[in-house]
């Protein structure tokens, strides 16, 4: 290893690093990962060693293990789901002579790795001296394609730097790869060995196939590559399959000034019906789809998409250029996570990394789907439908848990519940709300008919069910929901969760007002004017706890009563605390892991008062710890909000660097998609104020003092609009489409192609709040502002 | 099988089943246990087989097993414990002429089995015929010695009762036998697959020994046994000694008239310190003293062992038979767990079988300990004192969590938490104040000063840093407990459990009254007056909610705003309901597993009114479904206490009969002690009205229609004295030792030898309160109270 570790460098459009930082691989891998939101490729080098984790995902492609109680319970998950690594096709190897090229010996002059934004591929560029002496450049680049979802590429170029060379390259495909285990962190998701079972493999000319089955999941996969050869005369190659490895290889002398190109297509295919021949007809088929296209093709097509992307969801960032590129990174990893899911989960990791096994939770609603509502709806509408498609497993949950309607799952892949703990898992059924919410909004933004009728009615109407029949009406007319877990896992198991009543308030009116627009689907439904008039009036009813002695709404019932933490007794590296002190001493005192009645203050903020919203904040502030990468973009949207502009920069820096910086220490495991969209909420909804509360957009921009300007771009039934804003006035304009009516801190406007510019008003906020001792956000000193270096741990 | 199942029959001294019925064997096995305390021995036959578990433990003597988690988190218990199936030395094997004696095959006419009460002696008789018609009598006799804690005892003798024949006994020591799994009911506990490696063995002459050692938690143990054979002329002996079997075979022609008689000595020792050399010394020499004694003695020394304990605390029940033979069954298997623990914990099921792993829980000090504490009060300063050994995990386990001072394991048999669910385990941090208040009831009725300055001032100060440290004084001055989990196990993790928080409130002046009394062990502990003074403080501030708006107490903080239970659309077969729905259902609604707030009024009676008490019972009886054989005793006394005497018999007889009668159909894997004790507690605390309140002995007996005359015996001090009720009066009177002050009906009076009757105030209670659908205790109608056959399950 021949050069230091630099970190990333700053740059609008692109993420680099220089050097090869062995003991960074595993984190570099996750923000260099390729996807489509079907199909997901780690960063590792080609070479396949070394490496952090390499990893290979298909979306909802899992394996099934036991999940052991020593105390099972009634209705406890047998059953865990496990995302799998699957057949890994970027493994391309290179013999430089007689020795194998490996970044760990000799010494590598120039290593680079590029993740370009707007191009969507990875590039390296290595220049390699062997342990003999011998030099070589290597250039790669890859793609996972937007246009063709099962279709992985990527193109391999050696050249000898000095004399004539001979040459010889490994492209494989490499089933049951063996990976290391992980540390106990409960965060890190276990992980299987060996899970695929061979079942067919083929090789021919330059191509190859295997198929495998997993083995207690029964899911088969099928996985191919086909190759092009550009070298100079004398080539010499051959090809083998074996059960679990397929391998071209490919010899050839190269003289000076001379290169050898190897081009891979790989093509991926899975199904939980279909037979072999099928499936291998299937990567056949999406292979034959790539070489028609060709590589130049290719990358075209992924250039166009993201024009197209960018166009409509580019947020630009003056005067922090860091925060620029990790606004920008953020985007488009979401885009990754979600363009091409088409009725997948996206995880909470997308397909980066192996983290909490692969599962989705409530945040890819709450978080993620509101960025690509207003950017690529048809993306949220794809996710969307696959929560709609696990509609009776979450019927079937609701009703062993003794309820009607649908109870979703907390953590799944396959839509049935994996939660172990039922405490944090299933007791938390904001879930179903949060998937309300986020059909509601989809329908609201989008208008998509066809989707209500399709699938959103009934998305509102079983999670409506689910809320009648959990809640009930006390002696005082009250509708109370008891024993649930808000989104705070600090907290568990409480009465009348602030966040989750609201939410269910939402939840049984958007269910209503769907069954209004949609009579015929609803009378399929069973749904009758009483049910929908029971779900009004308890919506109506919903009980808000409130504290008259503090003046603010305790997260749950009985909140404020608690003992606060010691948090002057708590060391910095006692932090996160669930790693450190038993769940019970968490529950019980006020110390909150991640935003919660503040989420509530965003997600129903026509619920408070602005003297309520500044009070809460200021209370929650003392207590909140973020020791959940939730929880940094909804501070930063409520502290812009109250008018702490400052803090919410803060916040918003935290929130979209969590990755880069690897703020919680465990990227290595896979990118936070709610963290990355939390940069996104902390830009619209904080510093734009945006808000979509019964439909209506609303904005009240205000910048903090170290920000020149921000522009967004959103789209709303078909119109795209951009929004500017500099620190007294903002801008709105029509970009495409019909003009879109808005307000703007609180004045009615219409936005049209000629751009309207209305002023900002001042706010006084006050002192601002504090937070616990040693838990404050890292400052964005102007220091900061212009370097990449990571910042220091919280 | 030749007789029909009949039950046991009725008798006042002794518990009788004729016929095999192989289906109850299990069953009838843990009934017919006998124990002192220290070793344990299941009545499974002589032969082997037919069985339903076999079972020898140890009292202390555990293999330690993984505890897993899906979701782990930090502090929870690592490793479980689950009490051993030791080396079986109760197998005598016998062949008639070439056929074994297995009373699967040929015919029995008469089998019989009984427990003498009086002796502490299990026998049968059995005649057998063969399948080709040879018959014998077979008469066994078994004790486990009271006077002599390592001995078990047993006599054998066959006899011919048609021709000669030649006989051949196999007397064995057996370690590791194979056992069968059970179900998954959670309650029932996992077993343990061949836990002993082998590491001695010796045969010589009629004596045989065998070492081993448990894999994972490295106890020691030994098992010896020696021999008496009485036999015809022309025996024939031998012995061997394998690694886990030791066999001693006897074999003579047998005369028609004549009997071949073998007594047969063991002695068990174990030890996580001692040698292999010591540990056999130690039986050989356990063994010496029983042949010494030999068999008339041990018979002899075990019935005046008896006589003693019946004289101090026998129950005389008039009008129920049944009932008068249970109660005595209770008292007899209560000594038999106490008597000789000594140090050693007393486990949910004392040592008649393997349920909850052969765990302690917190009724031994709740329920147990007060009997023991009134009748072998050795007994139960030998329970505490093991408490007091355990002191230092109890503190690391505080510190674990947090907290000073001392938290007792939920469940455990070395001291160390095993609990795996912590809500319903960790949480429930009432077993410390239970502790403690066994502690100071044992120091006021014994006096004992050198215990309570070895180790009562100890336990009480350790267990009131606990409740210093784990609750706090609120913005009204009020000190709160949040967050714990109260007896009632259909509820978890709540606010100011009116129990929890009531025997805080005691355990924190009784430390401070302890203190006052052993200054120079408060010193040595570090207790200042400061600290002294906030356990007052906190203790005279205990916050105890209430519920105005319906008048009564809610169990905890918030308990009787949630939904009730829909008992009306509970189905007979969803009970117990912990089976049927999900902890998070039963959490959130208004329905009761055992006595929680009514426990409380009997454990804390002197911080309610009689007009609370009254309430409180109606409601609490309206949601309380006793789903756990810890309720109805509780609430026998409170019913009686309220003045629903035929209610209080009801579940008298429930408490008593929860064994015999197989109520919670899961006797088989041993004897509920808690249940057993509160057959006691329904005559004594029930009928009898006693408490015990700061140190105070009162009584307010009254009888239910069904009884003539109770009449019990108790010991204060050293005194004892006898308590006999009628119906409209009451007297007392002095067995031995000084007077004793009491109150009756709230009138003072001193016990003398001259009896003392008082009269009996009439009392009005009301209609009588209803129970959940289908949950009404069985009512003792006259046409029962005559009869043994097992009443319908509930």
């Amino acid at each position: 290893m021949s050069m230091p570790v630099r970190g990333y460098e700053c740059a609008p459009w692109e993420l680099r690093w220089r050097g090869l930082a062995v003991d960074q691989l595993q984190r570099t891998e996750s923000a260099f990962a390729l996807s489509n939101g079907h199909v997901g490729i780690r960063g590792t080098l080609e070479e396949g060693e070394p490496r952090g984790l390499p990893g290979t995902y298909l979306n909802g492609f899992y394996e099934e293990h036991e999940l052991p109680y020593a105390e099972g319970g009634y209705g406890y998950p047998e059953a865990g789901q496990t995302i799998v690594n699957v057949t890994d096709g970027k493994i391309i190897r290179l013999l430089v002579e007689d020795e194998p090229f490996d970044m760990r010996y000799g010494v590598a002059t120039v290593h680079e790795r590029v993740l370009d934004f707007r191009r969507g591929t990875l590039t390296r560029l290595t220049e390699w001296e062997s342990p003999t002496g011998r030099r070589v450049r290597v250039r790669t680049q890859r793609l996972v394609s937007f246009t063709q979802r099962a279709v992985v590429a990527l193109r391999y170029e050696v050249e000898p730097l000095d004399d004539d060379m001979q040459l010889v390259l490994q492209s494989d495909l490499l089933a049951n790869e063996p990976i290391e285990r992980d540390t106990k962190d409960p965060r890190v998701a276990a992980a299987l060995e060996a899970p695929l079972r061979a079942e067919f493999s083929l090789a021919e000319d330059y191509r190859a196939v295997l198929v495998h089955q997993t083995k207690r999941s029964g899911l088969r996969m099928a996985a191919a590559m086909d190759h092009q050869i550009e070298a100079p005369d004398g080539l010499r190659t051959g090809i083998t399959a074996e059960d679990d490895l397929a391998r071209l290889t490919v010899a050839v002398d190269v003289p000076r000034g001379k290169r050898l190109r190897l081009t891979k297509f790989l093509a991926y295919g899975w199904s939980q019906q279909r037979s072999i021949p099928a499936l291998r007809a299937q990567v056949d088929a999406a292979l034959a789809g790539a070489l028609q296209t060709g590589w130049d093709g290719l990358l075209a097509e992924q250039h166009a998409f993201l024009d197209d992307f960018w166009a409509t969801g580019d947020v630009e960032v003056d005067g922090d250029p860091e925060l620029q590129q990790a606004v920008r990174f953020a985007l488009f990893h979401l885009l990754q996570a979600g363009a091409r899911g088409e009725s997948r989960a996206i995880p909470g990791k997308g397909l980066t990394g192996p983290g909490y096994d692969g599962h989705a939770f409530w945040d890819t609603e709450t978080f993620v789907l509101p960025v690509l509502t207003y950017t690529v709806p048809e993306a949220a509408r794809d996710a969307l439908r696959w929560r709609h498609s696990t509609l009776d497993k979450a019927k079937d949950r609701a009703g062993q848990l003794g309820l009607r309607g649908a109870a979703f799952p907390w953590r799944s892949i396959n839509g049935a519940e994996c939660s172990a703990y039922w405490p944090a898992g299933t007791a938390a059924f904001h879930v179903s709300a949060d998937i309300a919410e986020a059909t509601a909004r989809y329908l609201a933004v989008t208008g998509d008919r066809e989707f209500e009728r399709q699938a959103g009615t009934e998305i509102l109407v079983e999670t409506a069910r689910l809320w009648a029949s959990l809640g009930h009406f006390d002696s005082h007319g009250r509708f109370r929901i008891d024993g649930v877990t808000g989104p705070d896992e600090y907290s568990a198991v409480a009465d009348n969760n602030v966040y989750t009543n609201l939410m269910a308030h939402r939840n049984l009116r958007e269910a209503a007002a769907s069954c209004e627009r949609m009579p015929e689907v609803a009378s399929a439904l069973g749904v009758t004017e009483a049910e929908a008039g029971t779900w009004r009036e308890a919506a109506d009813r919903i009980y808000v706890p409130y504290d008259d002695e503090r003046g603010v709404h305790p997260q749950s019932e009985g909140f404020t009563q608690h003992l606060d933490w010691d948090f002057a007794a708590t060391p910095p590296d006692a932090y996160p605390l669930l790693l450190n002190y038993p769940y019970f001493d968490l529950y019980r005192k006020q110390v909150v892991k991640q935003a919660d009645l503040v989420l509530a203050m965003h997600m129903c903020g026509d619920s408070f008062t602005p003297e309520e919203k500044a009070r809460n904040f200021a209370y929650y502030e003392a207590r909140t710890v973020r020791d959940s990468s939730l929880s940094a973009g909804t501070q930063a949207v409520i502290a812009a909000e109250v008018g702490h502009l400052d803090l919410a920069y803060d916040y918003l820096g935290e929130a979209a660097l969590t990755d880069l910086h690897d703020v919680h220490r465990n990227v290595r495991n896979g990118l936070h998609m709610a963290s990355l969209a939390g940069a996104w909420h902390g830009v619209v909804a904080g510093f734009g104020g945006m808000r979509d509360h019964e439909g209506e957009l609303s904005f009240a921009p205000r910048l903090p003092s170290a920000l020149a300007r921000i522009e967004f771009r959103m789209c709303l039934r078909g119109s795209r609009f951009a929004v500017e804003i500099h620190a007294d006035r903002a801008s709105y304009r029509l970009l495409s489409g019909k003009s879109v009516e808005i307000s703007h801190h609180g004045t009615p406007c219409t936005v049209t192609e000629v751009p309207v510019t209305l002023p900002i008003p001042p706010i006084d906020p006050g002192p601002p709040p504090t937070q616990p001792a040693g838990r404050a956000p890292a400052r964005r000193h102007p220091a900061h502002l212009r370097t990449a270096a990571p910042a220091p741990q919280p």
